[in-house]
């Protein structure tokens, strides 16, 4: 999140800034809604202003974090490229920029372990099901991925990655990680056969 | 588990069975420790004698049921076979065994999505992660599978079943599912180069 001088931030900026800070400093759970306030320069009547909770500012916050770095995920994609090339790219992207928001890290990784934050993480990933699902399905088309069903085979691979992401914030290394995934993915890759075989497993 | 006239049974193993029962058809959430009680024909006493909660009855069912298809999942693997094979096969009966329990699917999915049951679901799976974990450094060392870092690799595919079993268990069709986790695997088989050049990675 860019960060601008609090004199020009208005009320609820200041709020999602300070409630950041403390999320990733103390922790989401010994943060309190007076401990944000205070940091804000304001008073709990202004949070509830704009948040019906503590747990609702850190939805929002979490929100904008996996927005971020889908965005700079998908930023990598490469038209030029076959599917599994950018999924690959965008995934490794993915997993780098989580670990560099070293300072956020421990707050990224309460979005899967709270269950009343969990939720809007989940959110945030389904960007993944639909770009995924999309890219498949047009590579099973290309010949590029051997043919799966699309649905199972999206719901798989988001479910790794949100798994990958959650091993990568809890070991801080993304290195192994992504070796590891690229190597699954490369299952995908169709195994060469008869062209007239290939057609009719597409037919059936 | 195997069902025992409610005269042979003790208290703790008739509360058990009523307990599963009434957790499998009005679900978790909506069942009473006196629903269990009265069902099992004891009382609130005795319940709190053998659990100390609700939530404690449940791990203890979840545990007897991922244990028991821990178990026919293991019980399927062939030394004969090489070390994918017996994970693919070890898996395939994994997720028939969840879909074949029918009656008490919804009561395992609850499993994960309840945060106080998670946990032991969580620790059933655990087996998956050793006896992964071991029988791919084997792999690895006989040049089935292509060198990668193995926590990172064993963490990342018990992720995988998991998100797989989750899946399954929401969807339940197996099939699919076991077909993209069976493509996925393909993907560690290492790829063909050069004897000496396989040495060096595995050396370095």
């Amino acid at each position: 999140m860019a960060r601008r001088e609090p004199k020009t931030r208005n009320t609820r900026e200041r709020l999602l800034s300070s409630a950041l800070d403390a999320f990733s400093t103390k922790g989401y759970a010994s943060t309190s809604i007076d401990d944000i306030a205070k940091a804000a320069g304001t008073t709990r009547g202004a949070f509830y202003y704009y948040f019906s909770d503590k747990a609702d500012i850190a939805r929002d916050l979490q929100q904008d974090l996996w927005r971020s770095i889908a965005e700079r995920a998908q930023s990598v994609f490469d038209p030029s490229l076959d599917t599994l090339s950018n999924i690959k790219r965008a995934f490794a992207t993915h997993l780098s920029e989580v670990n560099q928001l070293e300072s956020v890290r421990l707050f990224l990784r309460e979005g899967f372990l709270d269950p009343t934050l969990e939720a809007s993480g989940r959110v945030e990933l389904e960007w993944g099901f639909d770009l995924i699902r999309e890219y498949l399905a047009d590579a099973m088309d290309k010949g590029e991925i051997g043919r799966l069903e699309p649905t199972a085979l999206a719901g798989i691979l988001t479910g790794l990655f949100e798994v990958a992401t959650d091993r990568a914030l809890a070991a801080g290394d993304p290195v192994s990680i992504t070796e590891v995934v690229n190597a699954l993915l490369d299952g995908l890759v169709p195994s060469e056969q008869p062209a007239n075989l290939a057609q009719l497993r597409r037919i059936r």
